[in-house]
């Protein structure tokens, strides 16, 4: 007999997140336009709810970009060409600092790190004595490239006995773990709509330190889209600079909604019982992790000695339709990564631990079936109420 | 700390069952009327495929009803007051037969099984000598109410040496499992909406052989609503007797797009697949099957002994949202019910499956975690394609 079993899509990846029916369907409402009581009205409610998750006094900047658009727009308004910085590189999006700063004609002091390795303040704060000409340090809160963490509050402690300013992609941490602007003294912090914020891609947030504005005033950089004091200055009008990503911003609102009547907190407590129970998951059947400091965003997990481990990812998308992300260059297949940011339950676990069993049976691991689904059941089911 | 996951819902239930994202979104369209060529033309088409998936050449009738109205309509329309019937009462469905014969004045022969046994032909062979008079036989394709599905080509076979007709209630069966209504010799067929047809409820299925026709043209029970002569007659106008369930209609059209794009006959390997994998892992953790006969529409199983089953289903539905079906009075507790019916896929079963380990561990069950898991991962990997 031919076989057949119907296949459901199963998003499992750092990046689209899934997202909540409710917020779908506010994607299918009427369009309206942008240069309205109406729409003033959503847009500063989640301006004001943004403030809430960065933890922070400062307004929260809503561009019609990706993250990386946001990081550009950080780098372009407090840099002058010449300017001196460090950025830490842990991976792929670590590396991008660099990219961007040096496209800007700044002079880069990378930290370049082992991919999945930690970097103790204590490093950071030694190249900061090394050049105390630093306008600015790069920082990334949680690397989607190998799913590491960074110290960001001890980053801040360093460099603010410097003059350098700290900038922070906090593209897929934000909102999912603990990064209180205002409190860790960070200077630019951004994210992402696609991650935490549980809403398609095409929103990102930035969010500025009053002496980081003292930069964007006097910048010299070119810049027109991402020039943050044309987003200042509407905003006072409550309303944005250009055309905003208009029903992203409707869709934003409802899910600011969806993430406030579960509670950060308790969204925070999601987070971390979906990352324990992937990480212990996945070691009970003998794979590793592969970070030394993994964060609740994702799990990076090293593919078995052998195996080639695009297969292994392309087996769980193609014929389970489990989504999950493999590495990036240059680890290709090295490693893959499961992802459990955002709106994600404990079965969307179960779903990409039972793939990943069902694969590595087929491409000949030797494990014992089940054992997975056993562990994370353990946990799961001690934090299901 | 205090504990949280993200709940999600998961429909395991035999009816609703799971609908297809391009059906619910089909539901959102603008409502149109009923007596237009645009409506005319989607009624047309959904009647064209129903008929393709009754396998007949009679009209397939859409009655604004679930499917009690259906097995309603099919009494009214075939029976006399005073006709001698036989009812095969095989568990809460097959005992409505009976309740709905009796209801309209007929005499009611009814067989009845133990839940969950089958019923051999011979024995309704039997039966039929006995009462020559026997105007029609009721009976059920797959027995909702404990998983257990019938020899209706047998009966038929039987049924056929007699004048008597053969009424079929399909509703949780056709389309899932083969019932070729002209080939099988069966009267009158009936299905619904919210089984394999991958649509809410609201709208059921009926057809009539010849042989039924010539009942239907005679009898002298009352009937208005489900007067199958005002639904024949208006059929010729390409439009329904009343207001039909327009809506409903509109995404039946799409679902049956869903299911032809399929075929039938995956749809039935899915079903043969999940229902295999189900039952095997439901036993390899030591439970027990409740049928002596199931399908693949649900699998029944019997809950452990000294276990509450009411306790057992609620906590799978509250703390798991994984909505199965407990058993109905008077086997309440007794056992519990997993639909594998309509567009469910794998993953649904594995959720199904993850939900009652982790239930039956809390409430003290002795077995091997991960287990179930583990036989279903064997079974599902084969079939994915």
């Amino acid at each position: 007999m031919e076989s057949y079993l119907i296949k459901k899509h199963h998003l499992l990846t750092p990046g689209p997140t899934p997202i909540p029916e409710s917020v779908l369907r506010e994607g299918s409402k009427s369009i309206i336009h942008h240069r309205t009581p109406e729409f003033s009205k959503i847009y500063m409610e989640v301006t004001e709810g943004l403030r809430t998750v960065f933890e922070t006094v400062q307004d929260v900047y809503i561009l019609a970009s990706t993250g990386t658009g946001a990081m550009e727009a950080a780098v372009v308004n407090i840099l002058d060409p010449g300017d001196r910085v460090i950025c830490i590189n842990s991976g792929k999006f670590g590396a991008r600092w660099a990219q961007i700063c040096r496209t800007s004609g700044a002079k880069v002091e990378e930290i370049i790190l082992e991919w999945g390795d930690d970097l103790p303040k204590e490093k950071l704060s030694e190249r900061l004595s090394v050049h105390p000409d630093i306008k600015a340090v790069f920082s990334t809160l949680s690397e989607t490239s190998t799913g590491t963490i960074y110290d960001i509050r001890g980053f801040s402690e360093v460099i603010s006995l410097t003059d350098a300013i700290h900038v922070v992609d906090g593209i897929s941490g934000v909102g999912a773990m603990p990064c209180p602007m205002d409190d860790w003294q960070i200077d630019v912090l951004i994210a992402g709509s696609q991650k935490l914020f549980m809403i398609p891609p095409g929103l990102s947030y930035i969010a500025f330190s009053p002496k980081a504005w003292d930069h964007v005033e006097t910048s010299s950089l070119p810049r027109y889209y991402f020039d943050m004091r044309k987003y200042r200055q509407s905003l006072k009008k409550q309303t944005p600079p250009f055309t905003p990503g208009t029903s992203l911003i409707v869709q934003q609102k409802k899910a600011l909604e969806v993430i406030f009547d579960i509670t950060i907190e308790k969204i925070r407590e999601n987070h971390m019982t979906l990352g324990e129970a992937t990480r212990k998951a996945v070691q009970a059947i003998g794979l590793e992790l592969f970070s030394k400091k993994p964060g609740n965003i994702l799990t990076a997990v090293k593919v078995p000695p052998g195996m080639d481990g695009s297969q292994l990812v392309r087996l769980m998308q193609d014929k389970y339709k489990a989504h999950i992300a493999g590495a990036q260059s240059p680890h290709e297949g090295e490693f893959f990564r499961i992802s459990h940011l955002g709106y994600v339950g404990g079965f969307d676990i179960i779903i990409a631990l039972t793939a990943l069993e069902m694969s590595l049976t087929e491409l000949g691991f030797s494990f014992e079936p089940g054992k997975a689904i056993a562990v994370a059941e353990e946990i799961l089911k001690e934090k299901w109420e």
